[in-house]
């Protein structure tokens, strides 16, 4: 029953690009700060329009095993192509790739995150390397209690491999984790592993002139128009 | 050249069942609490004393890929019979195993990590699994940036794997992450990868009674009394 905090799970399971972090007002300041003379909010969107696609092919076995950082650097390639930039030097690509590593929190992230962990276990379930979501976490600091990844269990979100490999790492039983997420898919794919979810708005993701369908499902646990607001729901 | 502290590693990586917890007095203070009847000093010494032999089945192939908490519990088994413990339950036997999880840090610990974190990035490398470590983290108040254990790389410390993964993870070279361990056994596999060593005395390990060799090696990068004298070696 959607709401019914009577029995709460242990573990909240944080996607974390769009849902912690504003991927898209953080790449858009990085590209800026360049001087490419390209559209950085297309480019922004662009780069991670490819991302989806990569991952299905290293699912379907056609790529080996690869993390995001490697998968960023391949489409960074393509989007550079795309928008006619030549001037970066493989140094200056692979600092940019880095972008990724440095992206800044929503402004409510880091409070309403520290409120939950008094409470819960929290750890991020995401595609982004270990790594990657350390520098982020260190960087914007981000108090998980442990970085959990794609890379753990060697399968991308959606697998069902990766939400009930957060509750087999925790001996947890599925409903014991809830997985927080701005993105009704990932929630769709948690649900049908028997996990419980916790839906984010965050109308801004791909930008303020581009605001997204936070309409949710009814079949989530929780509905929240950010983090801080999650908290309150969950009497943090 | 030991003590050189004009480059540093970026990443510390450290040693955690009696370098940064006192696992012989947690586990004393639990089995005491049970009231078992049995020496509580033997009975803890005896459990740890499992733990390699355990290691080493599934490293040989003999038994499949099985957490340390999967070991711990095999052993305790064979640990109660020899101590003639018949009292205890399937329920109370697995709330003991987790015993590992609540293990206490040495008085020194939190304070250091806590200033070591200002420069380092801090992972744990540790034969325990993930969950263990975080509930101990979570429990104890370890400020980790990252949980890494024998888990991610289904290798069981001192293969090289595990050294190296580390690196690997953080896309470091070897000599850019240090370990941190009180056990010289653990340094010299990581130096013999490339990884730089840091020895932390902590010659009460097995308890007061027993003291251990802290003479370390002239080749570890450094040799602490403890986590504080590391951190002020490291300038921290």
């Amino acid at each position: 029953m959607p709401n019914d905090t009577t029995t709460l799970p242990r573990i909240l399971a944080f996607d974390v690009f769009g849902t912690v972090v504003d991927w898209h007002g953080s790449i858009v300041r990085e590209v800026d700060a360049l001087g490419l003379g390209v559209d950085a909010v297309v480019f922004a969107r662009d780069w991670r329009a490819g991302y989806k696609p990569a991952m299905a092919r290293v699912m379907s076995g056609e790529l080996g095993w690869m993390r995001i950082d490697a998968l960023h650097r391949i489409i960074l390639e393509e989007v550079l192509s795309k928008h006619g930039v030549t001037s970066l030097d493989d140094t200056a690509k692979d600092d940019l790739n880095r972008a990724w590593h440095r992206l800044d929190p929503w402004p409510d992230t880091v409070a309403a995150l520290t409120r939950l962990k008094t409470r819960f276990m929290l750890c991020t379930l995401s595609n982004g390397n270990i790594g990657l979501l350390a520098d982020m976490a260190k960087r914007a600091g981000l108090p998980w209690d442990c970085v959990l990844s794609a890379e753990v269990f060697h399968k991308y979100k959606p697998d069902p491999g990766t939400y009930l490999g957060v509750a087999d790492v925790f001996d947890a039983a599925p409903n014991d984790v809830m997985l927080v997420a701005a993105h009704q898919s990932d929630l769709d794919a948690a649900r049908d592993c028997g996990l419980r979810c916790a839906y984010i708005e965050r109308i801004d993701e791909f930008g303020a002139d581009a605001p997204k369908d936070i309409s949710g499902d009814a079949r989530n646990n929780f509905h929240a128009r950010d983090l801080a607001d999650l908290a309150d729901q969950l009497n943090c």
